[in-house]
């Protein structure tokens, strides 16, 4: 928490355009959950089936939605999309560790790259020839940037961040530790008895509002690059091969992998270690659901689906085994059926 | 291998309560496979299966249970569960690359961190304001120690290790290299057209003796912490989402991955690239089987499963074909079922 | 690109034994894909189906088979295999960025290290005691390399490569960034009511002219070693365990995972997020598709599957809800049967 903010709910009320209700000299100085948020700190209601908890929160203030004004038994901002509100507010409350303009004593950078005098370069940086880093960028401790990178303005690398080459940041994207964009496609060719590697000679451009978890990987293409346009959201340990395209606004959660070539539309929800096949497309507003393979390209938005439904594993066996035979079985309900009509 | 230790079969016996059968004076340098041990390493028999090993082995010594020691053809201690003796005895035999107590003059470390003069940190490791470092702790190289994070007694960070923020490791944990823990959890609201993060206020906590594998990546929590409690064992390219919380003694094996806010029991075991989607919760003494997706809240221990068994491509296809129609046959099924009774 | 490269048809065709058609003097100065490429760039048709794209091309040559010459409006060069030719001809102009012979300034190596004066060790590299660097091996920025591992002629870390302990790298073996190899094998012995660690004594063994993609994870075995014979490439995100043997010229592709003592043959194909199970043995030229998880041992060459198709959410609802009752309507079947057969 950052412990110096401190805000009255008139003060809120005003900067995120909410109505405030009950005493608006409430004073705010952090966020909690329902359950456990105290006399200064702000909660929220989302979703109706908890309105329940109004009765007995301790918070300072809530922000709920007209219909649950009436349950609330504290000051309250009134919001069309509390959950929305509740992720301006907080982020006033959050505390990001100061980075200072300059660079660190320990940091190594190459004579041709080229570091605004606002960013942030932190100890044990490798800046290699010819990179950017722009206006107010920071760099975390251990990052790499490869030759003729680029680090869009105010984007934030936290820390261990490696960006092998030909690689572009747009502006205020956020990259977590371990995270590594630009390295070689995964292309072969098969030489009658060995492997021979195909040269990635592309390069990655992630668009602006971008966001990278933890230890993703995203390779840079064998051509032409690979593509994140805007405000994608990559969640952590995502793997984009060479010359994926990811649309505007697309979500993935953690460990989806996506092969290469794949086109992925905007707006697009792919669940947790779900994976789509290389050369495939996926329309604009796909959701995929959690460790779904796509196999074909999906021309209409809507949620897709593969996998079988957790169960015992005694009954799961049997109906694994079962599953084997499906096509025979599927054909015996044919027959029966035939004998049926010829009756 | 640790070239200096050797111990008599007589003092292994005692240190470790087993009953030595043959001769006491055998002298064991080392461990070994039974088809691969010398005449001066210890194997073991664990699982009975392999017991016609035993006339064959040259190794030095075996461990073996009660049961198994007419078989044995060579100087013996007899246990339990000789997995469990041997694995104690084995660390005997383990080297490990000393760690001398100080700072590497590579490390970059904040005025107001506390670091125990008994810890060792290796070069470049970079521990940022207000971190603590506690007794005998080790940090291999290129550790980041961020703001306010704690590492516990006698806790080892192998290498490259990045804690991000408010994160706090218990004593006697093993971290492998690459291992990301405190980034934040993955946490979107959707505003009309575009995402707003949320910031993530809250922490990690990893309890005593848990050992988190290479390149696994722990999440730190919305409001509340993420937490695993004592001895909990994550195998390497594990994902644990925001407000995860592991009981005591659970385990998981490579790539599993958990969602947001789950809760899984104590002394669970969850198979390799298995999945737990969010809010869910899981009993005590579940097993998850490989590559299962756990879709609802369990509440009772046992061993559950999903997927479809591996078949040839051409047979799979089939099966996958008729999958898809499954309701459909399901209903014809009933149909002909009320055919037949009706006659 | 390599900027300097520049080429003549004819010299191409001499240097890797292709026949050229057309006008010998084209000049080359870089590849492109048939849409993409310029008048000064090669292209390449490998798939028929594409051949029509051969008309309106404005690469200045395409690498094509005989039979799609005709087709062919520009220079070209005849191969029995231009994906092949391609791989080997785009090397030319890929720009690599230089690697000084060297150990950079920031660097810490342990006084017994041995270092080839030919090779190249960037900067914040860590060379733990008795490692070898061998002659025009390239490390880049902060590789860290365990006490006693040996990095073989020519092998290239591209960056932020980990080797633990015990790891043998062969000759012209390509690391890219985030990968730890050597790490402890997952190895625990449940003692009544809490777990014990088993030392992880082995090593890790890489062939000559591997390639091992961003973030992989490769672990120590546990008494022996793991290895991976020459010529086995590996994707991003890759996990190996302990003791798993992977024979030569096998390729997994991303997200793939194999667990502790499992074989798998050579000139495999494992597919993206694909699993093997423990203790398992693969055969030569067996292919796994994606997401596939092989629960026996495989004898024959072939290919495998595991899985359901993908389909819309709402249909695939009420498959998988069958799926669960399949041992059900086989029993029905068969009951119907045995009553029609009654009749």
């Amino acid at each position: 928490m950052n412990v110096q903010a401190n805000h009255s709910l008139a003060e809120l009320a005003e900067r995120f355009d909410l109505r405030c209700h009950g005493d608006a000299d409430t004073r705010i100085t952090g966020v909690g959950t329902l359950a456990g948020a105290g006399a200064h700190q702000l909660s929220f209601l989302s979703n109706s089936k908890y309105a329940a908890q109004l009765a007995d929160t301790h918070a300072g203030a809530v922000i709920v939605r007209e219909e649950n004004l009436a349950a609330c038994s504290v000051p309250a901002l009134v919001a069309r999309d509390p959950y929305v509100a509740y992720a301006k507010i907080a982020a006033l409350f959050e505390h990001i560790p100061t980075a200072p303009a300059g660079i660190h004593p320990s940091a190594v950078v190459a004579p041709s790259a080229r570091v605004s005098a606002s960013a942030s370069i932190g100890p044990c940086c490798v800046i290699e020839s010819d990179a950017v880093i722009e206006d107010g960028a920071v760099l975390g401790p251990h990052c790499i940037i490869g030759e003729g990178c680029v680090v869009g303005a105010q984007s934030r690398l936290v820390a261990r961040v490696t960006l092998v080459i030909r690689v572009t940041l747009g502006k205020r994207v956020l990259v977590h530790p371990g995270v590594v964009i630009g390295s070689d496609g995964f292309g072969l060719a098969f030489d009658t008895d060995h492997w021979i590697k195909l040269p990635q000679l592309g390069g990655v451009r992630i668009g602006d509002d971008c966001e990278i978890g933890a230890n993703t990987t995203i390779d840079r293409g064998a051509l032409d690059d690979t593509v994140l346009e805007e405000d994608v959201r990559l969640d952590n340990q995502i793997q984009i091969a060479h010359n994926v395209h990811v649309g505007a606004h697309t979500a993935m959660a953690g460990c989806a992998a996506v092969a290469g070539s794949a086109k992925i539309g905007r707006y697009c929800m792919i669940g947790g270690n779900a994976g789509v096949l290389g050369h495939l497309e996926v329309a604009d507003r796909v959701t995929i659901t959690a460790k779904s393979l796509v196999t074909h390209s999906i021309r209409e938005a809507g949620e897709y689906s593969s996998g079988t439904p957790l169960q015992d594993n005694r009954a799961w066996r049997k109906s694994a085994a079962r599953f084997k035979h499906l096509d025979e079985y599927a054909r015996r309900l044919s027959a029966l059926e035939k004998d049926s009509n010829d009756e």
